[in-house]
């Protein structure tokens, strides 16, 4: 059956970034080792048309966390990573023009506008309803196959509390951050609850998977 | 060789306790939840006279956590609870009279006052000259055993910033608390590193063991 569902990568101390993000840092400081993992696993890298990379137990999950997505669901500032505004035609920032999605994309903003068909499949189409609107879209969208929640931690957050989520996994990166953005903040009362679905391990990151109950 | 070691039970959202403690709820609304998984276990019921419990990872855990440990390191509001004055001789609140430290244990407080001796080979000792002191103290009395920091949250984090810890595990048990004491604050720039050490699972929680490098 169709899922909603999210991961993330978080360090030790609870951060999905570090502190004071710059144009150097759009992660905040330290914020890339929390992505180390991903870049050299051999799905991502196929995912994002790169030859190469690593198999093993980091890439099994990412395989699996790529599989029988049928659509996206992206909050403001991850799609945009703090750019200014887009050219028409837009660049959209670091996605470039041919997207690794290639699916559709929602997006959770307060700006309107038409949306737009990149090359390979994707589309970005704008969401100015919230969190709940853009899912419901992404799952007509999606069908059979699943909504990812790509992030970030705000609309993760609010997909959680409104009991929208199916499914969510974290990758907890052995890192301390000691600042930054916090993860699971604001799930309202009582909280969702959850139970282990999978755990898997590497001497990189151990990867937590949870079926949410609401 | 002789390790400075501490084990801590953690929501997914990265609390210790539960908001908004009690004398119902004495680790917080919810609290409660996080140490379930132990009191169930062979090892743990076993260490404090009692028969029965449950085998399998879990008690694998705990059974590795209670073996080779020399001395013990405990914060104040760990120790006593929350309780008023101690009559004489004490009673020390929630330990009885027959603690299940078997060992020396080394309280940070800033109260001064004599060791006590209790049933059974737990004695208490009072340091008032911090963190440091109290594991160095606690390192003497070890010899070739380990330390444990028994906690709470504030002591693991003062050790750990000041680079005194070898060990850390993290149990994550499947639950929200939305608020409460955090751990792993003000850990100092850098903070310590961490490499993972060996990860085991059951249905109930998820254990984290890392190598602290400084």
């Amino acid at each position: 059956m169709s899922k909603v569902r999210f991961d993330i990568s978080v360090s030790l101390d609870g951060y999905v970034a570090g502190p004071d993000p710059d144009p150097e840092a759009p992660l905040g400081q330290g914020g890339e080792q929390l992505h180390e993992w991903v870049l050299v696993t051999r799905s991502w890298r196929e995912s994002h048309g790169m030859d190469g990379g690593e198999t093993g137990p980091d890439d099994d999950v990412m395989a699996e966390m790529i599989a029988g997505v049928g659509a996206t669901v992206m909050g403001r500032k991850m799609f945009d990573g703090g750019e200014g505004p887009w050219g028409d035609p837009p660049s959209f920032g670091w996605w470039g023009e041919d997207p690794p999605f290639h699916r559709p994309v929602f997006l959770v903003t307060s700006h309107p506008r038409d949306t737009v068909e990149m090359s390979g499949g994707t589309t970005f189409t704008f969401v100015t309803e919230g969190v709940e609107a853009a899912i419901e879209q992404a799952k007509a969208a999606a069908g059979e196959q699943d909504v990812h929640i790509a992030g970030g931690a705000s609309v993760i957050n609010q997909a959680l509390a409104a009991g929208l989520v199916d499914q969510a996994e974290v990758h907890v990166v052995p890192v301390f951050l000691g600042g930054g953005a916090r993860l699971f903040d604001n799930l309202g009362t009582p909280p969702p609850g959850l139970e282990i679905d999978r755990v898997a391990a590497s001497p990189a990151v151990t990867h937590l998977r949870y079926r949410v109950t609401r």
